[in-house]
């Protein structure tokens, strides 16, 4: 390994920063759990925003955006919703700096105070739904469909490069409904939007769920969520959409007339997926060589990389590879042919390993006169020759193909570490030797999970949606089950 | 006015402010200072926004994303930065809430102070190059050419939804080069972008020029910009293009090892323009009516309007509004068709020239029978019966039209409200009475700038570029003037 990485079996976690930092997607900066976003990882960011963005404004969203900061009145109106945040938010008291009368450089001024304290926003329920009362008077106005993306703060004590950080970017959807029902189908329709997106974007297969009362949202009725494995058996959650219910609307006293003149509170939704999905698509693929990209979200799907030792040759190299290039490009693939003389061959294919490019070219000498180029698969790390003739089509091909084949390796993963116990005893060895998901029984009471949690470190993760709800035994107190939920130690 | 539009005749600034709210672009929110960008007027910043990330990455620059908060003592380490932004910065002091335990609600944890107060970013220079300098050790390392799109906050005590709010949404270009030269040139490559953005998108007109030394932003040894003239003859500062010379990487101890080895620090631009835009888009070319847009920034183009008195009618006009439809998006043009039954034709004309879609379309009944359909321009007011086979055409054609025609009539405003001046006495007048750009010379000096501006509140807007550069004598202190610079009140 001549990217002296960490490998993932010596240590999974150190692996995993070593790789965000030599890939070149984020870094941590002075200011503490704050991240940056390096080029590279922003590239990745932004396709991912473009598709879903496109998948939001599809099915009927229309983005708009809310202020940074919330008066500290606002967070006490919604009671679960201020227990949830209080404990970890960036708090603005002051408005002016100044310089030290005694010298002692720049000072906070003591003399701008805010009368109000402003929280950095968490999330933006509380605001949004402060503008909404002006914005929804009747059933004309509903729904109210709105995304924002927007940056927030959450002052976690523990941070890890796009996982969990202090400062963090994302999306969250905010929506308003004439009648429950409508609310709860968005909000399973957006839990289908992230499923969609995360499965056939990202190649991360979820798991569809919902999750117990413990786990909801701070100040949601019921929270929809997808949930993937990741390689080393730890599960993460990677978005989720809330049935608020009349929560925020009775809270910011938003109501609407109905046809008839009626007035009612209006239903809620909130739904959000944020950076964490870098974590969820690094821990997925990548492997001991570095990053692994599926093709659909790469900034750059094919790097062709030229091998020469003169100017001649780099000509002969660079006629083949620019042909090839604009071909490729008409279809529609977006490549890189990487001419810096500033760096060997075997550095830019180092590089682009570590960087998880999908499919490498290379084109010597010797290929330019046997009409020959050298394609290289990042996921299986496999080459090959082919005919240059051929290039463009097998290329093009192998896109979906390397595609198709990552989503298949991450089921796969899944699937086999997945296990259905029916005791605790069985639980608790699964879990320290294997990991992964399991599905178990569970009474339904939170005193059972908390006790689980607090023995083993395992949360439910969901209630998943497509389980066979057959009835059993709860594994812990053996009273009656309605169906199974899934366990795991998680992200 | 069925709109109840203040007049621009009337009071401009109400005009502006009644018309950001009416058009469904922004309001204020109820944090001070701060707004909401609703979803329309979120539209027209997105499509901003597309134009210009392109453009910018067309000339090589990359997105990237850095902390929003700034150490204070970071701030301290430029002097002149500090001094620029100190007085108007919101301050993050600490990171907790807690209920109170006599029973006062929520209050800040005192517990919680932070050791170091955190800044929410007015600008990134000094977290941006804390971060270059981990970043830049050689030659190969330059240029470094990054954006970021971000949200900022300036503590403005006067604020006007767009021009001048407290947060605001806006990109800053930051970059790194090798020499001097370099440096120079992106930074006008970058006032060059923003000048063929704002006049070939918004329709703007903008004169190119230098900031005067007291204009300039807080740590450029240049600043470049772009003015445009309002329609009530005040100059408005579109977007700033800074060459910073090598202060931040002193500052921040940035250096990099050129091809013989030789250390040296690293030269640096920055540029920005922001959601102030909107505000010169608005100015620029709206009515008493309302919103115009240009059809190159117009989320919808073209909006179709059906008449109709009962359903076999809508059916009807239907059809060929359709089809009409098709045809249209497949020219690329952004059409919609409203036939929500919800609101009748009139409210839905009204609705449309408020909110400045360049093209409506009527069909009605009879249009059916006839074969034809109304087409009205927004920027004219003007509209005309076409045969329903021409109107594909003519109303492609037209999007080229208007956009021509809305620049050219807001030059025609600027070539009438730009004044050359010899005296002081004539400036003051002009100043008076008819506002606008005033060519005048000038010593040159700080003293006399800030006696104009004291005076007359008129400042610098800026030395033009494209100036004959005649020398002449200054209209105040009657002293040497190389060329002739532009004064104007501002926003």
């Amino acid at each position: 390994m001549a990217k002296n990485l960490t490998t993932r079996g010596e240590d999974y976690s150190k692996w995993y920063n070593e790789l965000v930092i030599k890939a070149d997607l984020a870094e941590n900066s002075g200011v503490r759990g704050c991240m940056v976003i390096k080029p590279y990882g922003f590239a990745i960011w932004e396709r991912m925003q473009a598709e879903l963005d496109r998948m939001f404004k599809e099915t009927g969203h229309q983005n708009a955006y809310f202020p940074l900061f919330i008066p500290k009145s606002y967070f006490s109106k919604e009671a679960s919703h201020v227990d949830g945040f209080a404990k970890e938010c960036a708090v603005v008291t002051h408005y002016r700096l100044k310089n030290d009368e005694n010298g002692n450089g720049i000072v906070v001024d003591p003399d701008a105070k805010l009368e109000e304290e402003l929280i950095v926003r968490p999330t933006s329920e509380t605001i949004i739904w402060d503008t909404y009362r002006k914005w929804i008077q009747s059933y004309r106005d509903l729904p109210l469909l709105i995304n924002q993306w927007a940056n927030v703060v959450r002052w976690e004590m523990r941070t890890r490069l796009f996982l969990r950080t202090a400062e963090f970017l994302w999306q969250e959807g905010h929506t308003a409904h004439a009648t429950k029902g409508e609310a709860i189908a968005e909000a399973e329709q957006m839990m289908n939007v992230y499923a969609d997106f995360v499965e056939n974007y990202m190649a991360v297969p979820v798991v569809k769920g919902l999750k117990t009362e413990s786990e909801r949202f701070a100040g949601a009725l019921e929270t929809y969520c997808i949930e993937a494995l990741m390689q080393d058996g730890k599960a993460l959650q990677a978005g989720t959409s809330h049935f608020l219910g009349q929560n925020f609307a009775k809270a910011f006293d938003v109501k609407f007339a109905d046809k008839e003149g009626k007035l009612d509170h209006v239903w809620a939704t909130s739904w959000g997926v944020s950076t964490r999905l870098m974590g969820a698509l690094i821990m997925t693929h990548s492997d001991d060589n570095g990053l692994v990209l599926p093709p659909n979200l790469a900034p750059d799907q094919v790097v062709i990389v030229p091998i020469y030792r003169n100017d001649e040759q780099l000509e002969a190299v660079s006629e083949v590879a620019t042909s090839l290039m604009a071909e490729l490009r008409a279809r529609g693939i977006r490549v890189k042919f990487d001419n810096r003389d500033t760096h060997k061959p075997g550095w830019k294919f180092n590089e682009y390993e570590l960087k998880g490019v999908p499919v490498r070219i290379a084109i010597g000498p010797k290929d330019v006169e046997n009409g020959t180029v050298e394609v290289a698969r990042r996921d299986t790390l496999t080459k090959q020759l082919l005919a240059k003739g051929d290039a463009v089509g097998f290329v093009s091909d192998l896109m979906q193909e390397i595609q198709d084949n990552l989503y298949k390796k991450a089921v796969d993963h899944r699937t086999e570490n997945t296990t259905v116990v029916s005791s605790y005893d069985e639980f608790k060895k699964v879990l320290e030797t294997k990991g992964g998901f399991i599905a178990a029984h569970w009474d339904g009471t939170t005193a059972t999970e908390d006790q689980v949690k607090k023995e083993t470190k395992a949360t439910i993760r969901c209630i998943p949606l497509d389980d066979d709800n057959e009835p059993g035994n709860c594994m812990v107190t053996g009273k009656p089950s309605k169906r199974k939920v899934l366990f795991a130690k998680a992200y």
